[in-house]
């Protein structure tokens, strides 16, 4: 595929920027309705059998923000056509489009996310500086978030040989603001990446998103001082869930700063000391082709004789029975529900459009909790 | 078996206090002659047909060293003997004999070894005194060298609880001398314990062979803060081969300090920063009952019908030829020689006891280099 078409960008960032469509979802309303273009025309209806309308991003208003993108000089790459980063498209969850303002082509080198404490030592960030050093200057590209300590020190130190910054908010919203000159410098050889419109400013959740967005993008994620239940933490976990590599510095004992870090390493991450402990684990990664998920399918238009499906009520009634606050397997759902597999999907996907429904890890949903006072 | 009888151990400390007589030379002879008396008696003509005579320790010699341990309320303990602790009797080349002075009774409880740099950091000091303090509250004996820095801090927080130095000279002198009051303090619940006799100022060898007593009495041992190239290393690198566990804690990437340490977590010990970690680890090994090498045999006197052996001239002739500076495996050397096992044995016996043999680890043997001069 070489790319889409205007109007397919256009129904793309419609769907993407709707609410309560995040990547999975998505994914699946592409894949059902074989098009983002019908799944648009079908979400209305869909939200409203799932319980509640929602807002359907118009046609003007991803106009304007594809216009404002190019007005900057910010790429909207796709899932899918060949400058999109091959390793984030291999992620599930990936972006279906991901904002690029700097070289889209540092993504054709490996790429390596170092990340860590916001609050670091002073040693902490010397590591990470002569890390992201010698990783860019061995060809790597270093992917961090552009937060304060770690991820800074490790930005600055690679700014030479590229580094990309993933942005939480939209490319427009330098967070921390102090960090306005670095981002400036980071464009030069390397790319701010963001999935947020344009002068989205970004909150508490948007961050384990973000989060995501590195993992995926990196072969591998070096963790250099983290705390416990921090960001770090997050971006480690989600690694491991994108199945790349997770690696930590070890640190004092004594110090809160390397709690998070050290026990990484007790799970089993990779001790890394130097940059060739890094490239060590890394390079048989880097001749493996990604596995790309059924990239060409999902960004064609409708199938000639495709017919999505509309559940019916008893199915929809079945499925809402089994579900409950507790995580539950699709497929125990689907089996226990003596529903068609791709019938329950459906319902799934009303409810999720309906902001009734979470996906949880490994296949599992549930019915979200929602304020009785609402 | 209750104990060895006064000749007995008179007989066991003049064989280990020859000339050329390690613990594990000490084990072949024992074995091979049914017991030390007859060894001693053998002794001369053996390292004659070795090449080299040797000094025998004299009987009076032992009385008198006996009597001054005696003097001083130190135990010499025989391996074999029921107070004799036994993890280290189940380790290749324990020492048949071992001065204690304090409590024996302290090796009833499971030992761990904290050991770690001379120069250690004030972080590093305090780590190890913690869970020192920690271990010993939750009923492990600490065992250490004694030395400044790591060592120091972990008898220092262990006193209370029972704590064993392991001194590589003898027990009369306390290295590093201002560490004298911390030896009599350690006595007061612990012990300190030497296979060398009173008055052996330590020299440099007599350190990576203190450090395989600590190893030998401990579970496992604990490193906290190694540099490469460090004694704590090579206590590590004991206890790995005498199947114990080797546990690390962590430190920064940037501190020389810790780059031994951080090496062995990266060679796979296991990572610890709290002393539940180091619990969890070894408390799978506490109730395993160590297994004891024939330590019955080698205690009592000469088996009747027992008949040393002389090998031939040209047995020897044989094995001489086939041996050189590289190493060579015994049971190879046998094979190629095509002499008797039993014999091949006595034949490097001989060479070791006349100086000329060294055995190196996994059961191999190497010509010593000899100065051309002497």
């Amino acid at each position: 595929m070489a790319g889409l078409t205007p109007e397919q960008r256009t129904a793309w960032l419609r769907l993407i920027r709707s609410e309560n469509v995040g990547p999975r979802t998505f994914r699946s309303l592409v894949n059902h309705f074989g098009g983002a273009a019908a799944a648009l025309e079908a979400l209305p209806e869909l939200a409203r059998r799932g319980g509640r309308p929602i807002r359907v991003c118009g046609k003007a208003e991803a106009e304007d923000e594809i216009a404002e993108n190019e007005r900057r000089g910010v790429r909207l790459i796709a899932l899918g056509e060949p400058d999109y980063p091959a390793a984030l498209a291999a992620a599930d969850g990936a972006p279906p489009l991901l904002g690029v303002a700097g070289h889209a082509s540092v993504f054709l080198r490996p790429v390596v996310a170092i990340v860590g404490a916001r609050n670091a030592s002073s040693a902490g960030r010397s590591f990470a500086g002569r890390l992201a050093y010698e990783l860019g200057g061995a060809g790597w590209v270093v992917a961090s978030g552009l937060a304060r300590g770690i991820d800074a020190a490790a930005h600055d130190a690679s700014v030479g040989t590229g580094t990309v910054a993933v942005f939480a908010g939209g490319l427009d919203c330098v967070y921390p603001p102090e960090h306005a000159d670095l981002a400036s410098r980071i464009v030069e050889e390397g790319a701010l990446v963001s999935e947020m419109p344009m002068g989205w400013q970004p909150r508490g959740r948007d961050f384990p998103r973000r989060n995501r967005v590195i993992a995926g993008l990196a072969l591998g994620v070096v963790v250099v001082e983290a705390a416990m239940r921090s960001g770090s933490l997050i971006t480690a976990r989600l690694a491991t869930e994108l199945g790349r590599e997770v690696m930590a510095a070890p640190g004092s004992p004594l110090d809160p700063r390397c709690e998070g870090s050290n026990a990484l390493l007790r799970e089993g991450a990779t001790l890394v000391t130097r940059s060739d402990h890094v490239i060590e684990a890394l390079s048989p990664l880097v001749d493996r082709e990604a596995p790309r998920p059924q990239p060409i399918s999902f960004a064609q238009a409708a199938t000639a004789g495709f017919a999505p499906i509309t559940p019916g009520d008893d199915d929809r009634a079945r499925i809402l029975e089994l579900l409950g606050p507790s995580p539950a397997a699709v497929d125990d759902l689907v089996r226990q529900a003596r529903v068609e597999a791709r019938s329950a999907q459906v319902v799934l996907l009303e409810l999720e459009l309906a902001g009734r429904l979470e996906r949880r890890p490994g296949g599992a949903v549930a019915l979200r909790e929602v304020d009785p006072w609402l």
